[in-house]
């Protein structure tokens, strides 16, 4: 099996639990993208339990996209929670840029250390330079454009960095991979780019000792269910289900045939 | 192009940036109706953020189906940013008449003039008159029983009101339309009238000029959409499905043949 | 009409208002199924109107999934609500046992007397004797094993109490019935053991006088269905969208074939 099946496969095994703090429009779109590749995710963000849970999940990810002072207070309870038990976590800065509210708090949880930070262009841009032509919550950049600011975040913070878009850009700082695949279908879904930073938390949950390659992996699978699912797919909607039913059913031969990862 | 078909065409072009503030039932759905539409949908509710971002959007959207105390304040800033810029807001009065709670934050939200108030015709009936037939958020009363009760809100408020069922009205005191299409299994998909709320914003964020324009063009889009669904579908889920994809695929013929728009 | 397909007919005829308290996961697919049902499903949480709410609602369901401080004093309000209206509720205690947070929370909610539990085999046993084999939201442990802790728990409240999984047990203490039929692709969709809690509140809404029939006809109708979509789906997304379907359109017959109910 090739690096990437063997990911799947491990995340199929071992099923592992998976605690999300993300945002209300991604919850059940996340939670079905991880029980199709056969993750158990759990959705607990209260401060009074996050820390404590975080203790027994294999990996946390965490996502601002529907901030508020609560739910930040729960983040960091949380990642506290996986810091002290050695447990990676996934950041994904949605529209930090947008507002002080939201990039303060981008700031604070970037200095408690994330494994991995997944973002679109404009994100991860403006997460190194304080730059890029985001507007909202989807990318206003090129993937292209974000790769020498994705190199120098993931120097900087010693962390995987991982821009998705067409192409996909992924980076330790050290080795780089581009992900090829998907459809022009994904970006028409809401909050699949949020499912995907949950989906790298799963990976990195079943395999911690190379989150570089667990990223690669499941950006992989989510690319080549996306590009299995845009073949059979009349809109946003189908693609939707079909993309669940992909990612589902997908094995080594699907993943190789619908999937390219090239070093970068 | 007719006056529906050229507004769904600017919403396409100028992709407008639309801040939802809407329930949690109807985050994820609502957000996948503006992508269809071509609009870029935002989740962003907390009091430390929202008013700044309405300032930047090209409209926002209120919708109290699912409301708090620190959400209703959340809701207070966003309208108070897009007053300030100028951008025109939608409200949804979610079975408003429930409570006291509800009725009191809809009293509120009222004196800070929308631009727009849609709601199903138990909703603008106790809106107007403090009568209807409603229980919870599913109309108990017929759109017809609703127009006058629409008429004199939006000459008293000087906006324009939107009452949607099986026939659309739809009025800014002055002009009316009635809006034809649809099918009957739209009320059983949740939170669909929600989600043509949150689209009324991106048609009047994309031609602000004329907001009953704007609210006639998302109803018919949303009409023709649904009788396409409809006629493929064989119950709610397979609905929802199909209709993302018949939105995302709209064009003018379509629009011609599965929506009718008369005065009224 | 047998017991199950009359209940149905119950539910569709009076379209029972049922007030959810569910947690961000579950919202959307949970108001779904009770509209494919045929009942009317109201989201209201907050304790400025919960408990008023729920003395108009004709069932009140409450889901700690997502818990936080605030929505369980809102819990609390709406069941105070119901007591106090004479209506039934129904607690789903989502893995109650990963934190001292959610176990206090738990044992707070059995002490108002919910009409009906339903749970996983891991939640139901934790609750009956704290012992299980569950990590996080799904089941570690299979429906037979927590029999017993069913009865005992039944007995000890005064309650109904449904173990589902893949053979559903159900049983008031006195009465006992296994619930056969469903998919392998159920537990694969998120929410939908939470959804089928909601179910259970309309049944129950729309025939409050056996809670124990009207808990055994939402589960035999969530078999069928499920067991009708199955057949006919590739994986979790396509299942989901036919479970809707299914559920809409289910008839007697439909229900006789694809659900079974023995006493046990």
């Amino acid at each position: 099996m090739t690096g990437a099946a063997l990911q799947l496969a491990r995340v199929r095994e071992s099923a592992p639990l998976v605690q999300c703090i993300t945002n209300y429009v991604a919850m059940n779109i996340a939670a079905n993208v991880l029980h199709a590749a056969g993750a158990s995710p759990a959705m607990v963000h209260a401060a009074e339990e996050s820390g404590e849970f975080a203790t027994m999940a294999d990996a946390l990810t965490v996502n601002i996209g529907t901030l508020s002072p609560a739910w930040l207070n729960g983040m960091k309870c949380a990642i506290g929670g996986a810091t002290k038990a050695g447990r990676p976590w996934v950041l994904d800065p949605v529209a930090h840029f947008a507002t002080p509210f939201r990039r303060q708090a981008v700031a604070e949880l970037l200095a408690l250390k994330p494994t991995i930070v997944r973002g679109n262009a404009s994100e991860i841009l403006a997460l190194a330079d304080g730059q890029g032509a985001g507007r909202g919550v989807d990318s206003g950049d090129p993937v292209e454009r974000a790769e020498d600011a994705a190199r120098r975040l993931a120097t900087r913070w010693a962390m995987v960095v991982a821009v998705t878009g067409a192409v996909d850009f992924v980076t330790d700082g050290v080795r780089a991979a581009r992900v090829i695949g998907g459809s022009a279908l994904m970006p028409q879904v809401t909050a699949l780019g949020c499912s995907l930073t949950c989906l790298a938390g799963a990976f990195v949950g079943a395999s911690p000792v190379d989150p570089f390659d667990a990223t690669v992996a499941a950006l992989a699978c989510f690319a080549a269910a996306g590009q299995v699912a845009g073949k059979i797919s009349h809109g946003p909607g189908s693609f939707a289900v079909n993309f669940l039913d992909a990612l589902h059913t997908l094995d080594e031969e699907a993943l190789q045939t619908h999937a390219g990862i090239v070093a970068a």
